[in-house]
């Protein structure tokens, strides 16, 4: 089943949500945007990542990122059930909105259907998909894991952190960075231009081509 | 762009490669494989990213998960560039097999098209996409992300892992979860069925709704 990809203007749905309805594109604004979703309430994996990234929200408001989930529970459910994912996860506060999508619409669209799973009425389930949306409500990155592969909170932060600096400065970041760390010069940056728009300087490695693409500085 | 997903069977293309010519599914086998793209060859995350996937090789290995680059470039210019991803992570020896995909026939048909990026030709470059697939040929698990943001090695060890472990047993691993961490007991498994299924016992959490759904086993 093909689906939306990076690249991709996220459809602007209109949602049923725990924070009631939402549009999509009015709700993520001028910033960035994560949108994941999960199989079903009161499920195991679930309580445990909406429990996490609740706890890491002050991460996500710091960048000024949005969070929603969705599921295809009613939002009665929804309410029922953050009682148990903040009582599973001590500290955290599930203030983000959870989209509710009984008849599936939502997550066919968002391309957040599990190929494996379906419920007792034989409609589909979500998957664990996460899309990180931009300020131009494309999609920059998409993780698509299936239900019984819990997602990894900080590398969403890793990404996210990644994505933005990459949005404002002609660098990238290298293989398993991590925020604080040295990032490289794109290779669209000649090395004249790398000298004023680095002042900081940069280091650029030997390697047996000459080629000095692979150059790391310091932001 | 719609483009290949989860629980999509992968396309069955004869490739060419730094290895000679390969037939993808001949190539899986009955085991498992990561498949990833990458921009360009003789640019910066790309040659920190395979040089650290090189490194992790005994990792895929002892899990049976055979490795397959992707890239636009040309066999020699991979085999030219290898030396310089060999040089720059000392220890790793890039043994998998890179494709060479001059008319990007590959990256479109697998979903690894950078919707951003383009050559001087006007041609499209590969995203730095990972499918994980499994021994039936289908996508159990993508990461779609841009040119600007390397990928995470430890992540795809982890998925893998994960992937792994709950294809076997019916569990699944919460969020963060780690090899050697405890798992959850999939939803579908009665508690009567759980006691036979898990002889070393398991831990359900007490929750507001009372339901025993949260059931932590060490495997």
């Amino acid at each position: 089943m093909p689906g939306l990809t990076i690249g991709d203007t996220i459809p602007d749905l209109l949602v049923d949500s725990t924070h009631g309805p939402i549009q999509i594109h009015d709700f993520i604004g001028d910033g960035w945007a994560v949108i994941f979703s999960h199989p079903a309430d009161f499920t195991p994996v679930c309580t445990t990542e909406l429990g996490k990234i609740a706890l890491y929200a002050e991460e996500f408001d710091k960048r000024e990122v949005k969070l929603l989930g969705v599921s295809c529970d009613d939002t009665a459910s929804h309410v029922e059930w953050i009682k148990d994912i903040e009582a599973y996860t001590p500290g955290c506060n599930v203030r983000y909105p959870i989209v509710a999508d009984p008849d599936r619409e939502v997550i066919r669209q968002l391309n957040m259907v599990d190929p494996d799973q379906k419920d007792s009425s034989g409609l589909e389930l979500p998957s664990r998909a996460l899309h990180v949306i931009g300020p131009d409500k494309r999609i920059k990155l998409s993780i698509l894991y299936p239900a019984t592969t819990g997602r990894n909170m900080d590398e969403v932060v890793r990404v996210v952190e990644s994505l933005q600096k990459t949005s404002k400065l002609k660098i990238a970041t290298p293989v398993n960075w991590k925020p604080g760390e040295k990032v490289v010069i794109s290779p669209s940056v000649s090395n004249e231009e790398a000298k004023k728009m680095f002042p900081q300087g940069y280091d650029t490695v030997d390697l047996p081509s000459n080629k000095e693409y692979l150059r790391f500085t310091n932001i």
